[in-house]
């Protein structure tokens, strides 16, 4: 059985060619390692005219977990710990790398992966004393793990009370590129920059090979971290490789432009399931979309394109998970469209 | 001042060029994420014949201190600690990585960065009750980081020790590729394979963008290896682009003829510099090599050629180390050669 | 203000007057260190028979959170978890004591402080690939956090599942003196070492000065465990006063008629308190009650009682937590529901 | 075979009488938990009066490794170690209980147990960038492992290089008592509480039946200890036993009583001993000496004596252990004496 198209996820094809073209471009000038090359310092330049922010502290390593796991590492004691939505990729899809550098995440029941400062001030309030841990870093996705973005009043309020109670605010941009450009958002990366005290930009799902920026805004948090990096494993040799990606896709918007076309692609899915009578599980307006489909439709859906079911809606219907990207074709979109409308129709 | 060449390190130059056509080559096919890819499969395969085990669990990874850090991860319980060389990798440029993880290093003196059968059962006898860490791990580096390598005779003693003991014997080849060539070697990998419990390929310092290839041989070593590389942060979505260059360096002996040349490119050296009269920390048979100069003689050459100064000799005298690699040009080599005699001639 | 009783916990005095006999007795013969002393071979031979387990491994630490923490340090890999009541006491009052071991915790949301073997089930089920941990340990107290007791075929069932799914069943046991003397108690000794692979027999909390007994009975588990305590802090160079004790409680039934003192006055308490026409938020049989009271009836039993409020119920009433202990007289408890009945009369 | 008499160590017996005494006479009072009783409010107030230091932090845990990890675990961001002698505690007997936590120790090769300054600011040098890991404690003990004592000049001199490279000094007191009042003793307490930045004042091996008062002076490692404490599984339930012990021990001079017993001992057997002819691995003048025997003498001596072989020296001699305590009584200090004058005497 070969499937037509794989909707898995947006890390199913490699680069960018313009990624790869700007890799093949500078290899073989001679560069100094470990990130401390011209392409990376290069990168960090135009990152933070992007973000309006010139004191910023960037950091480029390989993944999502490695940058989660490094910067939770490095904002908290031994007995502090972090609040973050029960449906958080630190919580469910990490294999415990937090509670592997030794803290504990406070998982807080929502429905559409977002917390709330009302949701992190109760998990504050219950932990009173050193028989518990002390909640001290707060953990958000923009994006969301079910594709939902963060309105510009909700991120101000959770930056406000992270203020107020003394917490770091720490935002996981895996997809953040799709979040910025979402129909529904009204938050840019410069207020990102001005509300979070950390947060990264997700390369590997928008376009890199490999790669995400780390951008630490609060100063307090900016010393030495680059003893975290290397004793978690994440200091590239060729740190070079991350540099010359970012500044290919921040030097002239190819970013944006690459999450824009993501984003495209899952509306268009989303509008033409709307039309064939499914609902979804959320309502997201970035480059994954969770619409339930009766198990039947599911089962031949799979014969010809590759998705995960989310999880059970009830004995007869699944939320399934459609990612789109930079790759992803338009007609592949409308062949799937088109065959989840033959399957639909009552015979 | 701009400098002639850079002896820093193997890992100065981004990839061969073939790595980057593979890459490109195979670009836009939708794979699989997480090294579930039809590349690293067949990657797996070529590597499996070429240490002639074909029961061998293989595990690509994106750099050395990823790959000592999850592998040692994976041997060891809470107690119990590893022994390596005073001089070993994990035991000094790693900031702690293992410690990290919770494990202590025994570093063992030596003046040429091997570890020995008797040594390894020195250690292990000092430790004799629960007060105590129990030594259950020996690390050892081939090529050493004094870029000496094992021979046979010398890794089968320590493997038969290790056998004795019950370690477990883990060969970090971060540099295996010289070492398997080097002029004075007589191992080979399929016998590295049967002595060690699990030890590594080192793709980064020769000639890949990044990437490691974890070899696993002791049964008892593979269960649910995945887990500890995801926890550490090491399994990347973009697993495929490890998969297309092992299988670039592997499918017709590019791995092995790089580090030919840079072997070739350190031995010219070597002798260039030896008839210049000055003699070696160590007897390098690999693309790492430390002569020990005048520290006049440093500082003239610094100015037109990067490396590091390795240690200090006594007050007039440094080792420093310089490192060729698959991108080292004969030309390069000529040059500071050249350079070095004019700038020791007598005046 | 002098308070007339403190109701806080079972440890606000020292230790019963027949274990500090013990400890003076013996307090000059001359002993090895480390619990390798004459006392706490004999005090792990009364054990045994207790247990009807000939073959299990005992040894003791000096409090609960060491026990936990060193038991749940040795059942996992670093990649593992546990399975626990979201109120279970590493999950909430050890100040993360287990995510510092490396772990995470799924906190089982339950009413009544008991996981069911079905909530096992389902936490195993949701835990499908290396991307995220994998339970691997079962955490249950008994007594729990609320005072309730498993009965013989809840555990059962709990102990079925666990070697079903190839999972440990750890069982903390703080409070197993008086879970196990508790009026619907169906649950011995002999059978809980049948049920558990590990549990610990609480000292503290149940008349001695310090101590609580950790039993192995799985053989699997037991190797090398001394290092695990040695390597957290737990193991007492006059390990000898942990023996004492234990001798002391185990040699004629003290440890089980400490228990039932302690039970009844809590027995005492509710039936008095119910009389008074409360309820309560747990249907405890053991020495914690937790009654539901009107605020300003606890505001003014707080001018001489020493308690916790445990939890808000509504505006107007809360549930305290009322402990006794072996040392509990029967007149603070009478003198205590007089004046509750007192403050709720109507006036 | 019956012994006449165990020198292994200072903890073969429970408690001074006055100190069992102490704990019976509080034994019924109601205190609060985990050490916020009246009587280790009592026994701070003490400690700091004993020190000079009316701001210090004290806390009691129960034994050195407990305190030892725990104060380390709270001195140290991760990827910061700890300078030690290579004989320190931390880095031969806790069973890797530091790298537990996460870190790793520098043992400095030294002859009499003792760190110089000099030796610090040498493992300073050597660690220069994020590759590495960062020193950032110094831990010391006094008396030393082979019972030396430092010097006040000593001490200022590791004090002020401390100061000057920004590390926390840390010194190990479990023989505190012992150095204090050792002949060649010229440090007071408050001395040592001016120029260590925590430090531990030992109870287990000077008279207490458990127990150790760590001394926090730098406020900036004053915060949260306590949940360093909880986390750690050393927060004892019963705290109340280690305030009523320390407030016995410091209420009248006991402390340095018991200490002064415990050397002259030692004193007088090392005297004896010499006279016999034998020398002495290290100067030591507290209650831990090393005498070096022949084998033949060692073995005749371990048919009437406990104590621990050392070391070897040679092929024919050996260093011994032999520890006196408060509990020593001269009677077998110069039974000991007489039978290893008879057994040395040529035949």
């Amino acid at each position: 059985m070969v499937q037509k198209y794989l909707f898995f996820n947006d890390y199913s094809e490699g680069a960018h060619p313009r990624i790869l073209d700007a890799l093949a471009k500078t290899n073989l000038v001679q560069e100094l390692g470990y990130g401390e090359d011209s392409l990376c310092v290069e990168a960090t330049h135009l990152i933070k005219t992007e973000i309006a922010n010139p004191g910023a502290d960037i950091h480029f390593v390989s993944g999502g977990t490695q940058a989660n796991l490094t910067v939770l590492a490095s904002l908290l004691r031994p007995y502090e710990s972090i609040v973050a939505p029960i449906t958080a990729h630190i919580n469910i899809h990490e294999a415990g790398a937090i509670e592997a550098t030794g803290h504990k995440i406070h998982g807080v029941p929502c429905a559409d992966g977002k917390l709330t400062s009302e949701s992190i001030r109760e998990v504050v309030a219950q932990h009173t004393d050193e028989h518990m841990v002390k909640p001290k870093a707060v953990f958000i996705s923009h994006a969301t793990e079910v594709g939902t973005v963060y309105k510009k009043e909700e991120l101000e309020a959770i930056s406000k009370v992270c203020k107020e109670l003394n917490l770091h605010l720490y935002l996981d941009g895996a997809r953040l590129g799709s979040a910025l450009v979402a129909a529904d958002a009204d938050l840019k990366l410069p207020e990102i920059a001005k509300l979070a005290d950390v947060f990264y930009i997700g390369g590997t799902k928008n376009g890199a090979l490999i790669g995400e920026a780390i951008v630490i805004i609060n100063p307090s948090l900016k010393e030495n971290f680059r003893y975290y990096i290397k004793q978690r494993g994440g200091l590239l040799a060729k740190g070079r490789i991350l540099g010359a990606q970012f500044l290919e896709l921040f030097k002239d918007g190819l970013f944006l432009e690459l999450a824009r076309h993501a984003n495209m692609c899952a509306e268009r899915l989303s509008r033409g399931i709307a039309e064939c009578g499914y609902t979804f599980l959320a309502p997201s307006s970035t480059n994954q979309i969770f619409p339930i489909l009766p198990n039947s439709v599911i089962s031949k859906l799979k014969q010809s394109y590759g998705f995960y079911v989310w999880t059970k809606i009830d004995e007869k219907t699944s939320a399934i998970r459609l990612v789109t990207s930079w790759a992803t074709s338009e007609r592949a979109v409308d062949e799937f469209l088109a065959d989840l409308k033959k399957i639909s129709r009552p015979s």
